[in-house]
């Protein structure tokens, strides 16, 4: 669906039109001239997210007349075949409704470059190529080089943009780079990766994408928690029992052994994804949403971060065997196409973080994620301490739990607080009831996807949502003692697909008294 | 609808049934061998309240065997016409389905004496039809008498009762009086009320219906506040900027002159329900919920509670003249059948209300009522502070208000919080958007009705929900200074019917900056 507050048709003027901000400043701001070159644009990422995003953010407008789009491979592509595969894909995943004309002018700026990441020929190539497109006018210069590869291609693609001296801007214009994760498998590798990376791009070069920081709640959670005035009262250990932060998906590994084979669960999903919400949720109070500062707030946050030992009753990890997903029948992971039959790759991880701060000590963080559990959720609850009297008569309460504020950050985004309240009657019983708010009901405005969102931030040099070598070597600060401990000490629990992973989870928290939320 | 979680039958052994609690004990309790005098039984109120209420409970299985119903009354009926008149209330006003053997066993303990208040001899023939009652067995000597009749026959009732020997109980049995507001119309007349019913029976024999107490949202205000940890830090004045409490009517007065000309809206709503909501839920935690500690605690906040001068200044008061409500063009009220047509009587009042106490000191609680506002609805919402500090730019927060928590009492029972959320889009823009609790979605269980609730409490004994003889005067105590006031004071100020009141209230609240929701 298009966005009906913009103009409906690509604008030729683009960024410059002092109409739109007049007409409203909270329209989102449109890039300047900019070209990208995705490496890796025939891989699964580009054809399902980048491109689609692309085409979208052409289609709402936000991208600048002559914007030039360039590919690099190894296909023995034309421009035509480039465009084609382009089309294709945007006419698959693109959100927003397919248009010739916005088509016409986008593709105009597509360009496709042979070559392999060792070929310093196909590099200079692509150099020359885009010194041919900036001296048309359109782009000024101005290059985001989208590494859509795997890590250990990083190196030779930043060499060799060394090298044909592309990764250097001229004057005023600007390059930028952009990468997906893995971010690294350790905090060592990752420094590494982040120091051949740094030694071609300075730091505020770099947009690392985790791609749950564009979800629309999870920006959300900036402002519940610093707009209001309701939440921060409740936010401490003064109130928080503990904290869960779940991300839950149905499917399996089916098609993704290559990738995810000895990487696992925890490095896969909690490195990365669950410990971004945490710093979002438990950080304090940025000076304001410069980038800078909300990475200074984050990195604070994360600095007093610790897993809690011993990790033999702290943590858990599983792999799903066969089992009933809803009505279907799926394998194990060791049956599935191109998995070691004998893997010991954790599905599901979970573990117990603390942060040695005034606000949080005491507090739990419990993450977990998984693959083949109940159902596909992903959501942030707090879980609030029993008021610490009761004056109702015992019985009267025996159905009551904790009381609970959850963030929904996928499906069906939201809000939840979860407290006692009077069963109608004539007696004093108190049950609990959810008290709910739904962003697609109360919204009509339409989130705009994520890649849409940081590929635009990254043109933007929007920097907030993207988190910093810092941020990422500290997060796996955090998770390396688990996985050393892991890697020294057995296999992951079986757990059959469809379930809420291995016992060991549940006992993790039963031990201390707690339980999962079954969401 | 009836409860299907009783027994399909009005139970013989009533009260005593052993299996009834074993089954469930959070099943309400039934009352004890009893009967009931209710004195102006031919009224508005018993006819459209008391008689269904009755014949609800009875049909609930919440009466004992032999339950006795006795009216008094000045027309010359037999038991078949008193029978025939409770049969057509109780047709047209019951909540549950219309059952025969519960009608027929109802009906054999329905008795009717004719006679005035200054007849002795009535009272005395009433005397000897509650002794021959008792001597059959089923009421073992236990009597409430409902006063459901003007303030002004309170005196004549109580001395007959007493002069009878009505009043006194013999044995292990009891006698009550169940009265019906106004109880008086200052804090001097309420005193003299008092005296004269506490002469006559002790203060914990006395049962006062405010039937707002009776309503499930009014009790739940408890639950929610002291059953659960998430709302008690918020509520007190670090967080919480001001509270108001509403009780719109869209009614007018029509057929109403005889109670309501020369008494007006702050006596009839303020002085009772309002101000009973604002020590629900201003009140700290009580001991426990016996009758004594939860009263102790209203007495405390209310003795506390002050009215804010100037007057001139901080209250309001109106009439509502003809106008559109809905579709309809209506009356003004001196046009109403009985109103004087120079009435000076208000239909809206509205004050300022502060507590001297740590929890609430320079939180202005502002409470409202009127006739012949723009819609009906009961509710108290707490306006919250704004955050101390906005990190977001400015701009992004032009259309946030004040966060809101609003306890919904009537229609629609149930709770809100209105927060500031993001709106979804690549620009930071923060929108109030609505989470909502809604009692009749949360519970399949049906809410009784007030006057139920209320009539079984008293039958049992349990004084939580009946304000003392002390509430009421403390209640008078924070009206008459305002009341003095107005009459020395000039008239109401006229507001076109279907409107939200006068003017004068508008300014009441712009003068601190603030405003009255439009709920």
């Amino acid at each position: 669906m298009s966005n009906p507050s913009l103009p409906d048709h690509y604008e030729a003027d683009g960024w410059e039109n002092p109409l739109r901000s007049a007409l409203d400043k909270r329209l989102p701001r449109i890039a300047g001239p900019s070209g990208m070159v995705i490496f890796g644009v025939t891989g699964d990422l580009a054809k399902k997210k980048l491109l689609p995003a692309i085409y979208d953010l052409a289609n709402r407008g936000l991208l600048p007349a002559g914007f030039s789009l360039v590919g690099f491979g190894r296909r023995d592509w034309s421009k035509q075949d480039f465009e084609d595969y382009i089309r294709s894909a945007a006419e698959a995943g693109a959100r927003t409704e397919f248009r010739e004309n916005v088509w016409q002018r986008l593709a105009e700026g597509m360009h496709f470059v042979q070559g392999n990441f060792d070929d310093d020929e196909a590099f200079d190539r692509l150099a020359a190529t885009l010194q041919r497109i900036d001296e048309s006018g359109a782009t000024s210069g101005n290059w985001a080089f989208y590494l859509s590869v795997p890590p250990n291609f990083f190196s030779d693609v930043c060499h060799q943009l060394q090298r044909s001296g592309m990764a250097e801007a001229k004057g005023k214009s600007w390059r930028r780079v952009i990468v997906e994760k893995p971010f690294g498998h350790d905090q060592e590798s990752a420094r590494e990766l982040n120091k051949i990376i740094n030694s071609v791009f300075p730091e505020r070069s770099v947009f690392r994408i985790d791609h749950y920081l564009g979800k629309e709640t999870v920006q959300n959670i900036l402002a519940l928690r610093f707009a209001n005035q309701l939440f921060d009262p409740l936010w401490n250990s003064h109130y928080v029992d503990h904290v869960q932060i779940t991300m839950a998906e149905d499917i399996g590994l089916g098609g993704r052994a290559g990738y995810y084979d000895g990487i696992g669960a925890a490095r896969d999903v909690i490195q990365n994804h669950l410990i971004q919400l945490l710093a979002l949720v438990a950080m304090e109070e940025p000076v304001d949403f410069t980038p800078s500062q909300l990475q200074s707030e984050k990195i604070k946050v994360l600095r007093a971060t610790r897993p809690v030992e011993p990790f033999s009753k702290t943590t858990a990890r599983g792999q799903y065997t066969a089992g009933w997903q809803g009505s279907e029948l799926v394998k194990g992971l060791r049956e599935e196409e191109g998995f070691d039959p004998d893997s010991k790759t954790e599905t599901y991880a979970a573990c117990t973080l603390e942060i040695n701060s005034r606000r949080w000590a005491g507090v739990p963080f419990y993450l977990r994620t998984g693959k083949r559990l109940g159902r596909r959720v992903t959501e942030i609850a707090l879980v609030f301490k029993d008021a610490p009297h009761q004056p109702f008569a015992a019985g009267t309460r025996d159905t009551q739990g904790q009381n609970v504020v959850v963030i929904r950050v996928q499906p069906d985004e939201g809000m939840l607080m979860r407290f006692g309240s009077k069963v109608p009657g004539s007696a004093m019983e108190v049950r609990d009831v959810n008290m709910d708010f739904s962003y697609s009901e109360a919204f009509t405005e339409e989130s705009p996807e994520a890649y849409e969102r940081l590929i635009l931030d990254a043109l933007l040099d929007e920097a907030s949502l993207f988190p910093t070598n810092e941020e990422v070597e500290l997060s796996w600060q955090i998770l390396d003692p688990i996985l050393r401990f892991w890697a020294d000490h057995g296999e992951p629990e079986d757990y059959p697909a469809g379930t809420w992973g291995p016992h060991s989870a549940d006992r993790m928290l039963e031990r201390v008294g707690r339980s999962w939320r079954r969401p």
